[in-house]
């Protein structure tokens, strides 16, 4: 039986590569259909705000694959990015990039001798790429980083099970835990938590900055790495250029009902429509694809002829030896289908069994709770009230006391100033900009309410602007919320 | 004239290196004086929280500058970071590290023949390093990501004065104002307003992960860069990857009252008190703190016979060419010490004219404010209410739309989740964590008030877990805020 699957052929030079990579498929016999779908520039330029018609949106979403080519988003006209809204509207909340040396692509590391081979698995949804952001005063911006219990679990579990499917050993955190405690802290007890379920996996963490100083000394020294959105996004990005930049690095965006294959380079207009573009990235992804939809030997059939024909020197004009003449888009495909049944010097890779993936057919009804479901005692401790303010840390105590004269239940317990403590001590040196932090705890002993506190930043408002609040809570005991720096 | 300086050993290796450094700036009449303070883990240990005596805290604060070896802060006691402490109370504002290929130091990019010669400068106060995060719900965690505009021009005028006194071309922003629109997009702005200042610096911006990648196939291509704090700490550590580690990399933390020479690699307690660590990055920054004192002359003389000594194969034993014997810590000062006068095969470095800089004689009385003084018209226009709930979009809306029933003049526009918007519109593949953000907007022509938003949020709480409030502003006309996905 043939899987169908949903086909945009994208902006750019995405059409040619898309068809040399078709191609490639045919001449191997693959068992795919494809219904190509309206996306892209153009559809923007038509009206579309999303960058799709209503009917591509549905032929996705009923068949559950997207494969893609490179897409633009129009600058400038306040529409989102196409990639972005596909990842985060399907909840494709894991993207895995695998990165490894092709022999035929030269790059610092091949030049030094030192082979590649990892894969990074980044949580696609959460982070700062919620894009929650709010100008408290003119002067200072605040961006709300989420990182979740069940979104962490998600893309954690996914990358424990793509390592243990790809035979691998272990799998490293990255994180900057030291300094998010509180986020970072959670992703990583999150991934210590699921480890304990994949005993057969070597699972390390590490601090996101030295791990970036060991990716580009000793990347040997690790397979499979899984971190929150921004870090992963720039580690990913920083493996790519280890292999020889975006070119020849696969993408896969997975998620529980839809997932997407795309290439993540860029559209190259200026040499669009010249048959002269690269085809190896959009390659690679659709060999992922293969993969995934179960059709493993297809998948390593593929791989093989590829690594062999760049091993072999063949090569479009952005790469390669320039002594030798480059291929055009066509003719490398052709090459690649000359030499399907070759396999690269070092024996290639290897298929799995073939399966055969569920289609999406049952479309979901309501929209899925994520949820660790866990129950845990809680107890409201108090409030952070931010507000703007140019005075002196105690002249802004003594405003704040002031809002406390009808509720005697709360003490002000501390002032700080870009997080660090400014009252009731701190140092002369620290240096303040116009927006404060002002932490009421409830006095031991009380129950308090949402309501009185709100009524409390409510009187507080008739002194200061507000900018924001912060509820502070404990949870099973433990306290939800950091102290400040001198705190 | 002598310059007077702090100097703390530190701790581990601490104590050696340090001497080992001290010895090459005596040999070559640095005209410094030193007065020795008493910081670091076993001060943390005899109970002082901040890790320092208040007599080391009053002899910092009077002579301006530190120079200090590495330190340990005792895990798990709850203290914190020594180092983040010190940066953070004395407001040094920008972290400078200079990346250089030293010969003898065999890197993959040394072994690619790719020199390296690169200054990061990272802000060091702001960003997630605030520390101000939230556990929303037992699933939820936030963090608040603070940039601020006079935080920003600060370290952006340093890096650009750096860039002028280093003789350099060119300067760019690492950024993520892709999707961190207001927060980076703020860094952004600023940095473009500072560049116009200095015409004869070529200033660019780069997206941070598309840096990160061509810093591992083409570092040749930068001068210097300027970041935000944690992507700068990321790029950082990743620079000292390309040219050996931690161990050859200088660091200064550099503030308007107080700057800080360090170190930054750990205190290696497994080889303390043997002889045998390497001096390299602390006499780095040894050199580095000459040159910002104006001790041009003996900066480039010690740098120069460094070079020379590190190109002649001297080393010890964490690197270098292991069939040659490795010196002890000691033994490499005299070594870099009897090579004085001497330069390297590329001429080495140059000197400028010294000048003496002005200790730091007036202590300040308040805290400094920073403020871009910048009056701009504000408008109030809603908020963002943050609150738990497991109930599906549709149903929510109707519990908010009942918190507005006493008043008139608000709409509820929009509710996301994760950043997504899920109600009025939203795909049914969104899938949700127990934390929603609900946005109310004052109706066009109305006015509003601080104290009825909060009472809107306190009745609310009365039917929903309220987490967070977040006011809606607008600044000169441009809206303070950013739109949910899909919105």
């Amino acid at each position: 039986m043939k899987t169908k699957i949903a086909v945009a052929n994208g902006d750019g030079i995405g059409p040619e590569i898309m068809q040399a990579v078709l191609k490639i498929f045919k001449a191997h016999n693959v068992p795919l259909e494809y219904e190509f779908v309206e996306m892209g520039k153009s559809y923007f330029d038509a009206g579309h705000s999303t960058g799709m018609t209503d009917q591509a949106k549905e032929t996705i979403e009923k068949l559950g694959i997207l494969f893609k080519g490179p897409m633009e988003t129009p600058k400038g006209k306040g529409v989102k990015s196409i990639n972005v809204t596909a990842r985060k509207v399907w909840n494709t909340y894991a993207n895995q990039r695998d990165f490894r040396t092709l022999n035929g692509v030269e790059t610092v590391f091949s030049k030094a001798g030192i082979p590649i081979n990892l894969t990074i698995v980044r949580e696609n949804i959460e982070d700062t790429y919620g894009g929650i952001e709010h100008l408290l005063t003119y002067d200072v911006a605040v961006g709300r980083r989420i990182i979740t219990r069940p979104g962490s679990e998600q893309v954690i579990r996914y990358a424990f099970e793509m390592v243990r499917r790809k035979g691998y050993k272990k799998l490293a955190c990255g994180h900057k835990a030291n300094i998010m405690k509180l986020t970072d802290g959670l992703f990583l007890e999150v991934f210590k938590e699921v480890a304990k379920e994949y005993p057969d996996i070597e699972a390390s963490d590490i601090i996101v900055d030295d791990l970036c100083m060991k990716l580009v000394s000793r990347p040997q020294m690790f397979e499979a790495i899984v971190l929150t959105n921004l870090q992963g996004d720039i580690v990913s990005d920083l493996c790519a250029g280890l292999v020889g930049g975006l070119g020849f690095a696969p993408s896969a965006n997975i998620g529980d009902n839809i997932s997407i294959f795309e290439a993540v380079h860029g559209t190259a207009p200026d040499i669009a429509g010249m048959g002269i573009a690269n085809p190896t990235a959009l390659l690679l992804s659709g060999i992922s694809m293969l993969r995934f939809l179960g059709y493993s030997s297809n998948a390593a059939a593929i791989e093989n002829s590829l690594l062999y024909t760049l091993e072999q020197g063949v090569h479009t004009g952005d790469f390669g030896d320039k002594s030798t003449p480059s291929l055009g888009t066509t003719d490398f495909a052709d090459a690649v289908i000359a030499n399907l049944g070759k396999v690269p010097a070092d024996g290639g890779v290897f298929a799995d069994a073939d399966f055969q993936v569920k289609q999406n057919a049952s479309p979901i009804k309501n929209k899925l709770t994520l949820s660790t479901g866990a129950k845990v005692e809680e107890e409201m401790i108090g409030v952070d009230v931010f507000v703007e303010s140019k005075v002196q840390p105690g002249e802004l105590a003594e405003v704040a006391k002031k809002s406390l004269r009808f509720n005697e239940n709360f003490n002000l317990v501390m002032i700080s100033n870009r997080g660090t403590q400014v009252w009731p001590t701190g140092s002369i040196y620290t240096e303040l900009v116009n927006e404060y932090r002002i932490r009421f705890e409830k006095k031991p002993g009380t129950t308090i309410k949402q309501k009185e506190i709100l009524h409390i930043a409510a009187d507080l408002s008739e002194d200061v602007k507000v900018c924001s609040v912060e509820f502070l809570m404990n949870f099973g005991g433990k306290i939800g919320y950091t102290l400040a720096q001198g705190q």
